[in-house]
């Protein structure tokens, strides 16, 4: 299911080291060892997840649905503009993201408004595409590695 | 839209009436003076919120197109087959459920267990019919009109 | 810090055997070969986990000043009256309870209102000690225990 | 109660003004026409609320507490220290921020990072003061203030 979950991120245009490299970049202040390579274990740890799986598999279908404009409306144009409010988006992701706990949800809403590397890239690819579910997942899967990676460093009192 | 919602949970089979008498069964213990009628009119100011009629057009969305074979597998196996650990309708739900704080949460929780009402009938209906997201979201929408309820009648110190 | 957390339980007057026998009453309808042993097994899983250690300790904390007329006024008052709405109590328990997921906070709503077993001795035993928060925090470490039963005895399709 | 709030910030070295002007900054991007006087606006009515003023009151006694060393051990220098993964004071700010659902949820992770205006002056005085929930909770309040706005001036489909 793992090795599904990468197939899916790819044919969306997302390749795991593309949300590797945020982990990388929000953890790096705070663990200057670190390396790609964890951060790309922390992402592969996170995609093992069955509810990860399960927030991934819903998002792109409703992202491939709209793109194929086979939504009931007002759901279709809502979900093909990516309508500010909507925030199911948001919501599905922060299931991802709280997985490890609250580390995890602030750094989803810091990379929700600074739309940091492949996130930005897919925010703005909206031509021929629709990204509203993608970019929110990616940036949750980042969220939930970087607070993975945050645990592991620190020592309990 | 909110008319539109009554007409979408009408089409799915729940009259707003319905959710009013679990409403009513929640909260008479709290408030024994509650009419069906108070109840009735929580129901309405939960389905005025925008969160609300953005997770119901999402959920209603997945259990049509899940009815009608549309959604691309394996998430049309797991939605069709109310896969027990899927979870993102609990979690629609609870986006629901969390807007009047965590009376709303507990009392979805209960609701889930108990399947009271009309949800332990549609829990049940599912020879002709997917109602995996529907259950959830009306013991949501039962959940934040009774958290609405216990706001109203309590008094702060 | 693990065995600290039961000897904080064990003062507060709650024995690991009696949350254990909790999650044996949840959970049996659906894994009716689930042991005792299993469900104590599973509570110590989720008292090593650091979140709900702090919670704990917070929350315990509190309850003890309460007792000692130590916070300030009117939280004082709030606490030591265990005020319905106050909400914070089940604040803190959701956060134990969400650790695995929505399956946790769904079992919390459910304990939170039928309160089953030591949870229901807890929230009676009001006369000479506050349980505000302790009542909640055991059934949120029940909830978390339980879901944590449920995700291994499910297979992923 | 509302009046009660605005004197313990006050206390604790926080103007309600600081907050509106945090409100602006993270607003006026999406409402340029915003005004001070509409963030004050906003900061009032989420201190209205009965969770906000129940999240409020319980973090600050701990803040307090901890300045007196009157927390029981090993809490006292946890929340003395403000032990980076000790989690419950992000927990209680986003009771605060979630109010307004998802929107208030970003932006309060957004400020935990960027620590803007008073919230990272807040963050940083630690020299004679505990100051462990304020500034999450300042940041809170800032989130859900916003969200409040970002709701009002956009329309729904
Ligand atoms: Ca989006
Ligand atoms: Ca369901
Ligand atoms: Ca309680
Ligand atoms: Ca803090």
């Amino acid at each position: 299911m793992s090795q599904e979950m990468l197939a899916l991120l790819k044919e969306r245009g997302v390749d795991v080291r593309d949300i590797a490299r945020i982990v990388l970049r929000l953890q790096k202040p705070f663990s200057p060892e670190l390396t790609l390579e964890e951060c790309l274990e922390a992402v592969h740890s996170v995609l093992r997840k069955r509810e990860v799986q399960y927030a991934l598999l819903t998002g792109l279908a409703l992202d491939k649905l709209a793109e194929q404009g086979l939504l009931p409306e007002p759901l279709q144009t809502i979900v093909a503009g990516d309508e500010p409010l909507y925030g199911i988006d948001e919501n599905l992701a922060m299931a991802i993201a709280s997985i490890y706990g609250t580390v995890g949800i602030t750094s989803f809403g810091y990379l929700d408004k600074k739309k940091m590397g492949i996130i930005g890239r897919l925010d703005k690819n909206k031509l021929n595409r629709v990204n509203t579910f993608l970019d929110d997942l990616v940036a949750g899967i980042a969220a939930a590695a970087s607070a993975r990676i945050a645990h592991h460093y620190c020592k309990t009192p």
